[in-house]
């Protein structure tokens, strides 16, 4: 079958063969995929990861034990996990220490004809979803997670740093809980999104009072982090989104002496995702920009780099 | 009178004037005062302070329009605050915008034969409590902020980076909360101090098996994060204790992939670190290795300095 590879830093469309499911695995024929930063990321060293990138998608069960599930629609969690490890046993599945993570991390991604996740991963798309729609449950299911991790109420005052594809998503998903929120970006037309949406703005080099409570980093960048610490009040907190290769030159200081919390967020739970996309409380569908074929997928990886873009799509 | 102050990074001992109380503060005699690492890291920079140094100090109150407090020895809150900025609304006066910190920021501090604080920073120390002992009231509170800031369990595994002067006391507070937990450090005779507390300890270049849910930071070295990420589990809690001048280098990417929670931790509440003090929870005796008279406190700060002690203490 055709697929993105990468290797050695390179992701080029080649040959590679068909995926064969293990037991309790699914085959799911991919229908469309999404293009994240992380996969660009991947193709820059960041996990030294080789195999066929992609991790956001929508698919139909093609082969699978489970008279269910075959024939349906389905998005699937990521993370494939043991059940057994220390961690799979402390109810942090996540986090298996002997997890694949589909097109990241030891198991082929999505950037292909088929691919194959555990049944237990999948969850089926309602029919009123399109596929350009259900193809962003991955990523809404990650802002979603900023839930699960720490309270927030009406009362907090909340800054998203990013107008990009996650930082959209997590401005929409944070709205619904504080109404006080605002989201710094970089791009007008990018912003103006989010304006429709309700959601207040801000550009990235105006001025913003200081003393939010809570702090998104979503920009993908390595200035995200102090600018963080700039516009937090103390004892804030500051999730940060991105994961980016390399380290940061980090001012430590300043988060010890206002008490900053500062959490690591990473994949979120598919079922209020499906949901939010479902009722339409987040709306992606002006997020896609661009829409390739599967064998123009190496030209959708680049253009997915450019900021002209924001959600660019392959249909298989 | 005699202090020791710090003017273009140089500490001297030199005549300066008495303070004068403001109105609701007192007039305190200081009897003895403790170094603390902070004290070096502001002769380093750090802050740009200047002015007379220390803020870890057990005094008599000398005069104060309060009769109950006059004559009574005390030891006192180091964070002197508005009562009506917003952080202070907030209910975080340690935060306040407006704030001076004895012998920090704004306020000329301990290592001085008189200091001024607002009455109501001051505590009273029981008499059973030596000044050598009642002296370390303020980095004790310091480690009781922890227990108000995250969750501690006898489920817990912690592991406390450094066996310096607030490495021990964090020890020696987390472990009543914490049976499982194992102070790590460079030096025997440090380690040794512990382990007559019962306290498990290990020399920083044994292995150590990974998977703590809490880690403490005290080592003030840059070195010490990188440590602790390597040693916590995934949604592993770890806790900065350590404030250094300047930046660090740090690999962002895996507190993201792990979801680890980070805490900047700061001052604590006095009530419980005197309780622990007086009941002998806390035991401090053998971390005094030297002490010398005020005159001599620019040699003290040097000696605190060095390798080969823990606590020095200035006697006024």
């Amino acid at each position: 079958m055709k697929a993105l590879y990468l290797d050695n830093g390179e992701a080029l469309v080649r040959q590679v063969p068909k995926p064969e499911p293990r037991p309790g695995e699914a085959l799911i024929k991919v229908l469309a995929a999404g293009v994240c930063s992380t996969d660009l990321e991947l193709v820059r060293g960041y996990m030294d990861y080789r195999g066929v990138l992609g991790h956001e998608f929508v698919g139909v069960v093609h082969e699978c034990a489970n008279d269910y599930l075959r024939g349906k629609r389905v998005v699937g969690e990521i993370n494939c996990v043991c059940h057994e490890c220390r961690y799979c046993k402390l109810e942090m599945p996540h986090h298996c220490e002997r997890r694949t993570v589909l097109g990241i991390l030891g198991r082929d991604g999505a950037f292909a004809e088929y691919l194959t996740l555990p049944e237990e991963n999948l969850h089926v798309v309602p029919d009123t979803l399109d596929d350009d729609v259900a193809v962003f449950t991955e990523p809404v299911a990650a802002a979603f997670r900023i839930l699960e991790q720490i309270d927030i109420t009406a009362r907090d005052s909340v800054v998203v740093l990013g107008d990009g594809k996650l930082g959209q998503l997590i401005a929409q998903v944070l709205a619904m809980r504080a109404p006080n929120l605002v989201c710094v970006g970089r791009q007008a037309w990018k912003l103006a999104l989010l304006q429709a949406r309700g959601i207040r703005t801000a550009r990235a080099d105006e001025p913003l009072e200081s003393g939010a409570s809570i702090v998104v980093e979503a920009t993908g960048s390595e200035a995200g982090f102090a600018r963080a610490l700039e516009l937090l009040r103390p004892e804030g907190t500051l999730v940060l989104k991105t994961t980016i290769a390399g380290a940061s030159l980090l001012p430590m200081a300043l988060p010890v002496i206002n008490e900053i919390k500062i959490i690591g967020s990473r994949c979120g739970p598919f079922r209020p995702a499906l949901e939010a996309l479902a009722m339409g409380s987040v709306y992606v569908e002006p997020m896609v920009t661009e829409t390739y074929p599967l064998a123009e997928a190496a030209h959708a990886l680049q253009r997915a780099a450019s900021k002209d873009t924001m959600k660019v799509l392959l249909r298989m």
